[in-house]
């Protein structure tokens, strides 16, 4: 005879739960991971973020998120001998921050098997980000030059969809950064997957973990004791971003569901964005390295030029 | 010689300033209504509000937003006889506030010379809004018996555009709302002004006062002393709207200039998102009343006969 206990069990089976879903379902360990796992195929599915074939490149920091990727594309995928994991690092040359993510990397790329390639700047560019921030907004250098040599390492690695541990939270931030700094454009190159088709110059960058909320990627890491200590780059202080994400959430808080509402709007336009920015994407070669540009300079030589001025 | 002051001065001239502009500019009394009504002017040429032959209704509530369009448009066009300006106001039956703010408006419109139409629920729909609130969110009710009296009494009037007085705070929210609520057609049919042609069923409605903040408006309208106490409706309980308003203008002291971002990130998708929705918006005539709708029976319709049901 099943006992009804007084307390909240699992909505699945009669385990403890260990988080509650918006729609109010109650999950244990074993359901929640279930959960997610579902819910991020369903994302990959239906946006077509992987095709048969594809050689997955992750871009891992070290961070819950990217290693959330990477442990879900390896259990995704694991029996798949079509489709190849490969793990991409950049090392910036951030003191007591990156030294010690690039150890929790290699220890999870080891126990997940998968080669992991890391790029430094002091190898590409032949200074540290520590050496260059004064007087300058470490995030923007970052920013550009990190995605330049995600891209470049792809390529050279065979890479053909690389994917990225941004989540729901991310994306709303993101969305909302674009409209209240007037830089509609930019969103046009957003959602769970860039570009249009593959291009030889840029590698597509994906992002399985759109429609999940930090909430349940932390949860995610946690459970599967992913990374026990939470670290976080010293330099991060985007002051704008932090306001609309304590906003964005004090907003949930009240009306639940906000968020999720943002980005479904934003995919509603997506595709109009996408189809007006398209034809301004003309590709010319860069005149100082002869990458990719929509410009004359491509905007690492026009970083690069800003630090090491001849 | 011409004496330099310690202390500020209005920018165009050497008067004492009431209004500080975003651009960090101070203007005196005069200036600051030049400032506004130049601003509005240019609203209406650049975006096409108004041609020539144009008959304005001006939906009047007796409140600031409305006065200041019906303020402006006279002063715009009281020289120009292909012009002509109806006011037009809907009485719901709002005891304490509506009574009060008719009073306002026929004082005004009889100071302006301009015809007022005053059409009430009682006449049309032989109830008041304070009967049947109860039990009921009277800003739904009243959003669409309010429309709908506004342009049938626009057609019978013979009236080409109505002029209604939302502010750049009203359509921030309004957009914003619209996001976080995953309504993104209602937006389509938002801007300075809706619809894309004239058409029999639909009077185009224009907001001259699109660009002007709250704050601006509420100064001009002080300055005019066009309303001295003001006057808010008792049901005006919109929480979500409120929660918005309160988010968007935290936002605006910290970063300057959101409130325009996102309007005019707006209207960089507008024309895209009334492209999408236009073919959808076949119209059909209600099974009730024989009036305009998209569905087999109007939201009038639906309205009146939750409140009357037969």
């Amino acid at each position: 005879m099943k006992v009804l206990l007084p307390f909240t069990m699992c909505n699945n089976c009669d385990l403890k739960p260990v988080f509650k879903l918006k729609s109010g379902e109650n999950l244990c360990k074993k359901c929640y991971l279930q959960y997610f796992e579902k819910k991020v195929r369903k994302t990959i599915r239906v946006h077509n973020l992987i095709d048969n074939n594809d050689k997955i490149g992750v871009a891992v920091s070290g961070g819950k998120d990217s290693l959330t990727v990477l442990d879900l594309l390896c259990s995704i995928y694991k029996e798949n001998p079509k489709i190849k994991i490969q793990a991409i690092l950049i090392d910036e040359g951030i003191k007591d921050y990156r030294d010690k993510s690039i150890e929790t990397a290699k220890a999870f790329c080891k126990e997940k098997n998968v080669p992991l390639k890391i790029i430094s700047y002091q190898e590409k560019f032949n200074f540290q980000l520590d050496d260059v921030v004064e007087g300058r907004n470490p995030c923007s250098v970052c920013g550009v030059l990190r995605r330049n040599l995600l891209n470049e390492a792809a390529i050279e690695l065979g890479v053909t969809k690389l994917a990225t541990g941004h989540n729901l939270d991310d994306e709303a931030q993101s969305i909302l950064m674009n409209q209240f700094r007037k830089n509609v454009e930019s969103s046009a190159r957003m959602g769970p997957i860039t570009g249009i088709n593959d291009t030889e110059e840029f590698v597509r960058r994906i992002k399985p973990l759109y429609f999940m909320s930090e909430k349940e990627v932390m949860t995610y890491a946690f459970l599967k004791n992913i990374v026990d200590v939470f670290n976080e780059c010293p330099y991060s202080n985007q002051s704008f971003r932090n306001s609309l994400r304590d906003l964005i959430n004090k907003f949930e808080e009240q009306y639940p569901g906000s968020k999720n509402a943002v980005v479904h709007s934003f995919l509603e336009i997506l595709p109009l964005l996408k189809d007006k920015h398209k034809t301004s994407s003309t590709l010319n070669k860069c005149k100082e390295c002869g990458g990719p540009t929509s410009k004359d300079i491509c905007q690492k030589c026009v970083v690069l030029g800003e630090i090491k001025p001849n």
